[in-house]
C-alpha cells in the first residue's frame, strides 16, 4: 500500500518533509495546498507533485488521501488538525503542536475522538544521532541519566509569522525549546514526567522586529530527579547550532550534527550553500552532509508513512505535542513569576 | 520494476551491501549463494531471503536473476564475473576488480563481449562526505585541484584468504590502495590520467601471518600534474580510519568519517560495537551514526539498483576496476625496482 | 627584586602552584608549612624548598617573607588571611574566597585596613585560552557579549573536606561555580554587575559522601541584561571538563582546554597520567600539553608575582572573591526559595 | 649568569625569537644586527634592545656577546656561523643549517674545530605538542613505532629572498621538510639512520614567482624498516598547517597545534591576527593560544639559553642540521633520478 499524502504548507518546513521523503518508499503525494495558490503551483513543479490549489480544506476533505501533512504557520495547526480529525483523516502536525496548552487539548482531543492516527513531527529524536546516542543509553553504555543540555539556536527564523507571538505563539522558548524538551523526554525516559519548570526569557537583540524573546534558558526537573537545562537563541552567529550532551552515572554522549560534520572546507572562492542559517561561504566551513537526514526530517517520515501504512499510531504523537505545551506554558509563567513552576497537564 | 538479484557470497561485504540495501527501493534477492552451504542458509535467513545454496554458478543461469552481485574474495572474481557474461547477466563485483591486471582485463573484456552492464562496487566514491566534497570541488569552492591525501587504515582485515597473497592478489597496496585510487580520480577527473606511480611497501608487523605487504605508501602523478598520494595500513590501531584531504588553487577540503561524527560517546560501562575493527568499547568513542551510509555502501547499491532498472551503465564500472588494477601493478613494480614506474592501461 | 613567598598548604593546589611557577621569573620560596609536617617536609623535598614546618602562623609572621600563598582548605583561608593582614604581608588566597559571604567579607576588610596587596587565585580567568578570548572580545570580533555559558564538571574532588559542608563551605556549585562567576564576569565585564541569579543544586549520586550538591546550575543575570549560565559537576565521567561559550552579536567564542588539545593519543598499552580527573589511559585521549599553563596556574602566579614586586594590586583580588561570596549566597538561597534571588554586596 | 646574545637578523624569525624569549629568564641582547640598519632600529625599539647596527661582523667579534642568534636569510648562515666558529662564539643557526650539505660540512667542521657550543634552532621538536608526544612514545603509550606522517604546508613564505633557488637552496622541499625530517628523526629515534630517500618535487602554482619547487612529498626510510612520509606545501590555503601522525604497533599519536586549538571563533566582525599566513579573519577561526609556544619557539630558546649557561651541548646542534641537509641533498636527486636514494652522510 502507498500512503497518498494531502500536503499542507508549501514553505520551509514543506521543502524539507520532501527532502526527507525522497529516500522513503511506500508513498504518493496526489495534491499540496496553501493559502498561496502561486506559491503552491512552483512547490508542486518542483517536486513533481500533479496537484495544488489554495482549498486546504478541500484536500482535507478529498478521499484520495489517507494522510494528512501539516506544513503550515503554527497559527492554523488548530484548525486544520481538528478537521482532519473530523474528516476521519490521520494527521501530521509539525512541531510546536499549539499556540498554546489550550490548542493543544482541543487538537489532541478532537484525533482522540475521532479514531484517526496522530502524529507529532519532532525532528530532534528522529535525528540519527540522537537515535543512536539513545540506543546507547538503552545498552547500558552511560549508566543512569542524570542531567541531559541541549542547545538550539540560530539567527533567527525565516518567516514574518514566526516573530509575532500571536501568531506564533511565542519566540524562542516555543520555537526552539520544543525540540529541546522532546530531546530530554527522549533521553531520560518519557515515564519520567517533567515536574516543575524554570525559564528565563528576554529580547535582547531584535527589539524592533519581535514582540517575543529571542533567548531563553529553560530547566526541566524530572520526577526522578534528573534535570535537562535548554539554551534556546535567535541571535547566534555561525549557523544553526544543534548539540545535545547527555551525562550518565557510567559515562557522557555528545551529538552535534552542525560543526562535526565529517567534512570541512576551507574556501577562499565561496562554497555555495552549506547549512541552514549559515552565515559565511568562506574560509572554514563544516556542511552537512545531508541536513534532510542529520535533523531528522527523512527518519520522521519514514517512520510516519511505516506507521499509516500499518495502522498503528507513531512513537511521536499528538500527547507528546500536548505535553510540551504544558511545559512550555509553565515555562512562560516561570519567565514572568521568576520562580520554578510546577507543570500542569491537565 | 524490481531488480532481482542472485548474491554470491555471504560473508562481511554481503552483510553492508545488504545493510546498505536497506533504504534502498526497487529490488529483491531472490536467492544467496555460497560455497558453504551451512554459511548461506544463515545469511537466507538472518536478511529474509527465501532460498540459498552453494550452487553459484547455478544461481548465475537462473532465469529469475537480472544482476549478480560478487561478494565473494578475490580469487573468485575473474571466473564468476566471465560467467555472469557469458550468461548474459548484469554483474556488479566487489573492489578490487581482480587480483592482476590480466585477470581484470580477461573480466572488461567478457563484459564488453557480452554487452551486459558491469558495476564496480567502490564504496568510496559512494560515501556521501566524498560525494558532497566532488560537489564542492565542482562548484569551484576550492578552485583547482593541486594534490589529494588520502588515508585507509585499520589493524587487518577478516578473512583468512585476505593474507595470502595468492588468493587475494596482494596485501594492503592491493585491498585498500584501491579505495584511494578511485577517490584520487573522482577528486581529480577521471579524464586526467594517471601516468607514473611510485610505491613502497612493507611488511612490518604481521610477518607470520601473511607474505603480502601490511603497509604501503603510494604516490599517482597524474598527466595535468596533480599528485595523489595514499598510506595505506593493515596495523593501525585505533579502528578504521579512512580520510581524504584535497587542496585546490582555491581551497582546502577534509573528509572524516570515522572520527568526525557527530556523536562522541565516553564510556566506563563499555558501550558495545562502535565501528568497524574498533579495539575499544570503553572511554573516548567516535561511533559513525550509519557505516553503511558513510562508507558508501548504500548509496553504491542504490546507483546500480536504479542503473539496472533504467538499462544505463554505472559510472563506476570495469573500466575502473580496470585502470585501478593497471595502476597497482604498475605500483608493485615500482615497490620493486624503486622508481617511478610507468601505467600501461593496454 | 625576588619575591619571597611563604607558602602554606602542600596539596594538590600548592603542587600546581609550583608547577605554574616553574616558567615564571623573580620568587624563591623560602619555606612550607602545613599542619602536616611531614606532608610539608615531602612537598619541600620535591620542590626543593629550604625549610618546611607545620606552623602556619609562624611562617606568616616571618620577616623574610613578602608575600603568603595559601594553597589551604577552604575552612582555614579566613583565619590565615586575616593574620597575613595583621602581619603587613601580602596575601594570595585560592579559590573560592571563602565559605560565606560573612567570612570574606571579614577578610576583605582585614586586607583593606592592612592596605596589603590581596590576589584571588581565581585560575580561569588566567587561563590562555580564556585570556585570548577576551581579547577578541575587546577587539570587537563578536560584537557586544548577550550570553555566556560555562561548565566546570569531573568525578569530584580529591581531599576528604570538600565533601563535608561544614568544612568547604558548599558543594559544586561553590567549589566550581566560582570558577563560571568569574569567567562570566570577565567575558561581560567586571562594570556590569550581577543582579540577581537563580540556582538548582542536588545530590544525584554522592548520597553517601557528601552533605552537599554535587550538581548545579546556575543563572546570571547581569545590570546590562546578559545572561550567564554555568553547569557545575563532581559526577560528570570523562576526566576534568572546562568549557565556555560566549555568543555576542557579531560572533561566537568557544574555549575548551581538555578536549581540544592539539594532541590525541589511540592507546592500547596505556599511556599513564593524562588529564587532572582522567577515568582512563587506553583507547582515545585527549591530553592537554601543560595542564599549569592551561588552567591558568602559571599566568595567575605570574600576574601576582609581577604584582607584588611592583607594589601594584593584582587585577583578581579579595574584591571579586567577595563578590562571587556575595553571587553564591544568594545562589543557595535562591536554590532553597526556588526563585531568582537578588545579590546583596552589602 | 645571564647569557649576553648577539642577534643576526631583525625579520619575521627574529620576531619570533623574541616572542618566545618573553618567558625564558636568563638573557641579554646587548646588540641586535642587520644589513638594513633602519629595520635593525625598528626591531631595537620594538624589543628594548640598547643597541642595534649593520655591521653583523662586528656583533661576533663584540667581547660581551656569548651567543650569536642567526635569524637571518639561508644564504648568509655559512659565512656568518664560520666567523661566530672563529671568534669562539656559541652560535645558534636558524633551519634548514645550510642551502646545501657541503655547505652545511663547512659549518660543522668549523664549530667542530673551534669548540664552541652550537645549536640548530629546528622548532618542532621543542614544539610542546611534539615534546608530549615524545614522552608518550618513551613511556611506552604507542608501542614500536612503525610509521610517521608529517605535513607543513602553507601560502608561501614571506620574504622574497626564499623564493630565488640561488638564495634559498631551494623550495619547500627545503624550506618546511627539514622540520618534518627532524619530526620523524625524533619520533623514531636519532640512533636509527635514514638510509634512503625518495622525493617529488614540483612548482604547480607560483611559476612566475619562483625558480624552485612549490610543493613536494618525501619519503625516508629508516635503518630500523620504519617509514617517515611527509607533504610541504606553499600553495596551501587555510593558514599554516602543522601535523604529525604517529603510528605505532600499540597506539597512534596525532598533533595539530594550528587548526585543534583549544579556541573556537566565528566572527563577522572580523577578528584580526589570528594565526600564521591565515587567509581570512571573518567565518570560523582556531586561533593558536600561543604561538611562539606553540610553534616552539619559546622551548627552544630556554634550551639553548640554558645549555648555554650551562656549558653543555643543545639536543639538537650543527649534527642534526648537517644530517638533515644530507637527506635533503639525497632527496633533490631522487626528485631528478625518480628513484630511491641512499644518504650519504660522509
Amino acid at each position: 500500500m502507498s500512503v497518498r499524502i494531502g500536503l499542507l504548507g508549501s514553505g520551509f518546513v514543506s521543502n524539507f518533509y520532501l527532502l526527507g521523503l525522497q529516500d522513503v518508499p511506500g508513498w504518493t503525494i496526489p495534491v499540496v495546498a496553501s493559502p498561496n495558490a502561486e506559491h503552491a503551483r512552483e512547490f508542486a513543479k518542483k517536486w513533481n507533485i500533479p496537484e495544488s490549489n489554495s482549498d486546504m480544506y478541500g484536500v482535507i476533505e478529498r478521499p484520495d488521501i489517507d494522510l494528512v501533512v501539516l506544513g503550515v504557520p503554527n497559527f492554523e495547526h488548530r484548525d486544520l488538525a481538528i478537521r482532519c480529525a473530523w474528516a476521519g483523516k490521520h494527521v501530521v502536525c509539525t512541531k510546536p503542536l499549539a499556540r498554546t496548552k489550550a490548542e493543544a487539548k482541543e487538537m489532541l482531543d478532537a484525533v482522540k475522538t475521532a479514531g484517526v492516527l496522530h502524529g507529532y513531527a519532532e525532528t530532534e529524536v528522529f535525528s540519527p544521532s540522537v537515535m543512536r546516542a539513545k540506543k546507547y543509553i538503552e545498552q547500558g553504555g552511560i549508566g543512569k541519566v542524570l542531567t541531559v543540555r541541549s542547545r538550539e539556536a540560530h539567527s533567527g527564523p525565516h518567516g514574518d509569522w514566526f516573530w509575532k507571538k500571536e501568531l506564533s505563539g511565542g519566540g524562542a522558548l516555543l520555537d526552539m525549546g520544543c525540540h529541546t524538551i522532546e530531546a530530554a523526554r527522549y533521553f531520560i525516559g518519557k515515564e519520567n514526567r517533567v515536574v516543575e519548570v524554570m525559564a528565563w526569557t528576554d529580547r535582547l537583540v531584535h527589539k524592533e522586529r519581535t514582540d517575543a524573546e529571542d533567548n531563553a534558558v529553560l530547566l526541566l526537573r524530572f520526577e526522578g530527579g534528573q534535570l535537562a537545562q535548554a539554551e534556546l537563541s535567535w541571535t547566534a552567529a555561525g549557523g544553526l547550532d544543534l548539540r545535545n550532551e547527555v551525562y550518565g552515572t557510567e559515562g557522557t554522549i555528545f551529538t552535534d550534527v552542525t560543526r562535526e560534520t565529517s567534512l570541512k572546507v576551507f574556501s577562499k572562492a565561496g562554497a555555495g550553500y552549506t547549512v541552514e542559517k549559515s552565515q559565511s561561504d568562506t574560509g572554514w566551513l563544516f556542511p552537512p552532509v545531508d541536513e534532510a537526514w542529520v535533523y531528522g526530517y527523512r527518519e520522521e517520515m519514514r517512520h510516519f508513512i511505516e506507521c499509516v501504512a500499518e495502522g498503528r499510531m507513531p512513537r511521536e504523537n499528538f500527547e507528546d505535542g500536548f505535553i510540551v505545551n504544558c511545559i512550555i506554558e509553565a515555562a512562560y509563567k516561570s519567565a514572568q513569576s521568576k520562580k520554578w513552576e510546577p507543570v500542569d497537564y491537565s
